[in-house]
């Protein structure tokens, strides 16, 4: 963060800071993040002083763009296979959001649930980053720029597919219920709801694992019900 | 372009391509760059054959953001003065859109006008960059992921302001009739109809100069109207 102006003949950004989210995996993050409600990130800033300066006014918006540098993602070429449109058809990387890209700068536009600049605190909903990603960005949402009603999604149109129904057993639920997580039941339900299997899978005796928050947590799915099995503490 | 993972240590982007807007400096470019419907940008790609397999599909889409390095912006430290709130209060970079930032990247929502994947050609309206600036992404509009009907622009709220009138000395529309730019006429109108002029200047006599496509366009604003005197050639 100096004041130099910015060479474009080597672009190198700063990490302001690293998002504090509940996916300890790739895998876990749901498609439609923006949907979730009861989950929620926030940021521990590389510089605390500078980021009490950098947040004042924020609290006035609504929404937030978070830019961030997927760190997990690598660059697979000019094209990518979707899993939406079947895992077969190529598309290019400028026409799909896959963080498999030239440069993997991610942009997840998230509510702001709060802002407190004097403690340096940001808390937000809807960010799909595993934890610990490089944020180099901050931006508020701004309705007369970054609206576009009459845009056209092409595949990606069809909007949420219905969420599954989440239950649990009587041992993880014990688990949910210990814990001083706030709302983290409903949480685990809206993320889990989102079906976090990989893309065709379809076998209902198979159980599945998944990191989000401090726990490894198994699951089966059957039909359009998802069964939570057993939650184990990570280490 | 490599195939190696990114390493979150050391945070390198790679200019993908170049963008071709007619904004030959920082002041020509209006603040509501979405509004533009006649003026165009094109890019530059880096690497051609990539550009040609990266660029399949995003003919589906309508809109697309452009993420930039906004090379010719520097970092004026936590908090700006934004033009908007009448150039004395201080606001957090993380609370505005403003240039002076951390990290100089840039997030522009903008229209598809063209896509010709074999040819490496994209074109679009709304791209609020000067002319050779480094790109770093491509991305599709996805609404369901970029959209916030119910969002809050805090002191954005307010709207476009009232266009200016746009006029043109004879020599002046002399100039634009022998161009061949497409659509010229219609795009100086509504970009200087956005009024360049540095916030609160308001003399009827004086002269300004704003450089735009291949001239520098001299002109003066009375009340709500601004009248071209001259257009100079850009050497």
């Amino acid at each position: 963060m100096s004041s130099s102006p910015h060479p474009d003949t080597e672009l190198k950004l700063a990490t302001v800071a690293r998002a504090r989210t509940p996916f300890r995996e790739k895998f876990a993050i749901p498609r439609q993040a923006a949907l979730l409600q009861h989950t929620r990130a926030s940021f521990d800033f590389t510089e605390p002083q500078h980021a009490r300066e950098a947040l004042r006014g924020l609290e006035a918006f609504s929404h937030l763009w978070v830019i961030s540098w997927m760190h997990l993602a690598e660059d697979r070429g000019p094209s990518v296979r979707p899993p939406r449109l079947g895992g077969n058809a190529r598309i290019g990387v400028w026409a799909c959001r896959s963080p498999f890209r030239p440069n993997p700068i991610g942009l997840s536009l998230c509510r702001i649930v709060r802002v407190d600049a004097d403690k340096g605190i940001l808390e937000v909903a809807g960010l799909d980053l595993v934890d610990g990603s490089p944020i180099v960005d901050l931006k508020p949402f701004i309705p007369y720029a970054d609206s576009a009603p009459e845009a056209n999604g092409a595949w990606t149109a069809e909007g949420a597919p219905k969420a599954l129904n989440v239950a649990f057993s009587v041992e993880a639920e014990a688990v949910v219920r210990a814990s001083r997580i706030p709302a983290l039941l409903a949480s685990l339900r809206e993320i889990l709801g989102q079906d976090p299997r990989p893309a065709y899978h379809d076998d209902p005796e198979r159980v599945y694992g998944v990191a989000l928050y401090d726990w490894n947590i198994r699951f089966q799915v059957k039909g359009d019900s998802l069964l939570v099995i057993e939650m184990l503490r990570l280490d």
